[in-house]
Formats: C-alpha cells, sequence, structure tokens
C-alpha cells in the first residue's frame, strides 16, 4: 500500500440498519446518505477502493452523530455497534482498509469516556468527534475526562464538521438558508471548535 | 496622489458626540474607540496622513452602527448628521482625503433609501453597511429599495463585519467566547451576508 486516505466514511450493517429506523435518519443527512450504496454496501465498497492500486482506506462514520441519532439510553450500546462493525470490517480486509477512527455517544460523557478507553485498547486508531454534541461545544467540562483517556492514547481527533440547518445563521431567524450550513459553516463551526479546545485547555492549565 | 487607503474609519465631531451620549456607545466597540484619538480629533488624524508621502484616504464611519445606536426615530437624522460630517471634512481637506463612504439608518429602511438617495446625489463615493441590521440579514426585502437606489449610482458598497458578543457561536449558549464572534465570526458573516445576498437577488429575478 503506498496511499492511504485517512478520512472515508462507511456505516456498518448493523448500525445503519438501526440509523434507518431512528427518527433523525430518516431525514436531512440520513436522507442522503442512503443514496450512496458505497457507503454502506461492502461489495460496492470493495469494489471502488479495487480500481486503484497501491490503495487503502481507514475508515470513518459518516453522518448524523450517534447523539442526534439515538437518546443517551441506547447510544452507548449503539457506539459500541458502530465501533465494534468497522472494527470488524478492517479485520477482515486489511489489504482495503488499514484502521478507523471510532465515534462516541457525547449525549452520555462517561460512557462516551469509557468507549473511548474500550476501543482505543482494541485497536481504533482515532476518535472522530462532531464539532458539535446536539447543539453544544465539546469543550464543556464534562467532557473533558474524554480528552483525558484519548491524550494518553496518544492518537489522534478527527473533528467532523455537523451544523445543520437547524442552527441559524441570524438571531432573527430559525434556521440556515440556501445550505450555508454547511457551504459555509461547516468550515467555520470546525476553526470556531479548534479555538473553544486550544483556548478552554490553555486557561484550565493555567 | 499615489496611494489611497479606501477604508479608514472617522468619527467627525457632531457624531461622535452624540454617540457617547447614546447607551450602546458607551460600552462595547464605542468604549474602545475612544481609546484611539485619531478616530476622532481631526488634527491627529492630519498628522498621521501627513507622515506619508503622495498618500491619501477614503473615510468611513467607524463601529457600532447608527441603527444600534439610536432607535428608528433618530437614526434617520444622525445618518444625515454623520454623513454630513464626512463630507465636510473632505471638502475642506482634499489633499488628505480623497472621498468618503456614507452610513444608512438601516432600522429605518424607508429613511434609509432616502438617505443613500441623498449622499449618493451629493458625491459619497460608496455606502458602507454592517454585515447584519441589529441582528437582522441585510437581504431582507424590505431593505431591497436601498439597493436599487445603490445601484442606479454604480457606487460600491463596503460591508462592515458587526457580529457581537450577543450573537452566540451554539444553540446551548448566551454569548460568544473567547472573541470568537470577530476573529472567526466577521470574516464568516461576511461570507455569509454575501452569499445571502447573491443568492436572493438571484432568487428575486428568476
Amino acid at each position: 500500500v503506498r496511499y492511504i486516505d485517512a478520512f472515508n466514511h462507511f456505516f456498518p450493517k448493523r448500525y445503519f440498519d438501526a440509523l434507518l429506523e431512528s427518527p433523525s435518519g430518516a431525514k436531512d443527512i440520513g436522507k442522503r446518505v442512503r443514496g450512496i450504496p458505497a457507503l454502506f454496501d461492502l461489495d460496492q465498497r470493495l469494489r471502488v477502493v479495487e480500481q486503484f492500486e497501491n490503495y487503502a482506506q481507514v475508515l470513518s462514520h459518516g453522518l448524523p452523530p450517534v447523539e442526534r441519532l439515538f437518546p443517551a439510553d441506547k447510544s452507548p450500546e449503539m457506539a459500541r455497534v458502530a465501533n465494534d462493525g468497522l472494527a470488524e470490517i478492517v479485520a477482515k480486509n486489511p489489504k482495503h482498509f488499514v484502521g478507523y477512527s471510532a465515534l462516541l455517544p457525547m449525549n452520555a460523557p462517561e460512557a462516551a469516556a469509557m468507549e473511548a478507553e474500550r476501543v482505543l485498547k482494541n485497536g481504533a486508531n482515532a476518535i472522530q468527534l462532531a464539532t458539535n454534541a446536539n447543539g453544544a461545544p465539546i469543550d464543556e467540562k464534562h467532557f473533558w475526562p474524554i480528552y483525558e483517556v484519548i491524550e494518553k492514547s496518544g492518537r489522534p481527533i478527527l473533528l467532523h464538521p455537523s451544523r445543520t440547518r437547524q442552527m441559524p445563521d441570524y438571531p432573527t431567524e430559525t434556521y440556515s438558508k440556501y445550505e450555508i450550513c454547511s457551504v459555509l459553516g461547516w468550515p467555520y463551526e470546525t476553526g470556531v471548535t479548534l479555538s473553544r479546545m486550544r483556548t478552554t485547555a490553555r486557561c484550565s492549565r493555567a
């Protein structure tokens, strides 16, 4: 393998089936991904990867974030299903997939820290976080134990922009118009999240 | 003159005095500008400009926007005071100041269109608008007559970013932390405003 793509979404089957049945999975991004079979059909995906020589992928989960799909009493279990699903695909197809990043149930912070511990021990190459946790900034104090676990592992966090139309660009409006939420809002929120995490970390250590 | 700066703030005296007496002028940006005499003291400003050879400025108004300073029954009058103030300074100091951009009372859209008509006839070189009008997007339909006036004149709009701490970056918060509202929020809102104006204009003509 000479070329490795480091941020390639794929939905493992058990997790994708649960996503389709959840209320949020039926709309927005959930609706969009269903139109792209290579995102959830492993045979189709393998054919795509095989078109390129000396090429492999690091798999990661697609939107919506698990905490938007499932309530806090269900998201920890679904996170395990999602992460074990990717781990299994990677184990069975080492030539095509050289690793994966795991997601965490951010609406259940304690369970999220435990899941981080579990997947990093099991060989996850990175943790993928959305740039907001159901609308909240991810530098809030109850998330800090998660970062302690990740920091100890030495492995990276992949940030996935996740602003939705329900985050308006003006206080006088109720939704973001013209897909501005993603086209401009995604790079914006990624920058905001990085600034917040760096500054909050610096302030908390000072 | 060989070098012209096109976006240089200056507060004419009568307008600056009124700004200092308004409730919003006493805080945030209003507080900040008071620490920079060259922004409101003409003698100091002329000395700054004279330090450079073959150099002149196009004057424009500084923040806060007039509609944030004065209610709709007062802002049209204060806009005239502000614009006539810059026009007079330019007329009396043509070597240092080669033109000016005018502001509009955006909380009084009909008066704003009339003021645009008046200042563009009087020789204003541009119109300066803030990227939001007291929080509202400036592509709202009741602002369109303003753009018709400006379009006929052939002169440009200068956009001034104006997001404040009171526009939070996350729906779970009430204010923007760490000056993100300006450092990242200003370029973001400028992009959002340009996208909105282009897209709304295209849709309304389709």
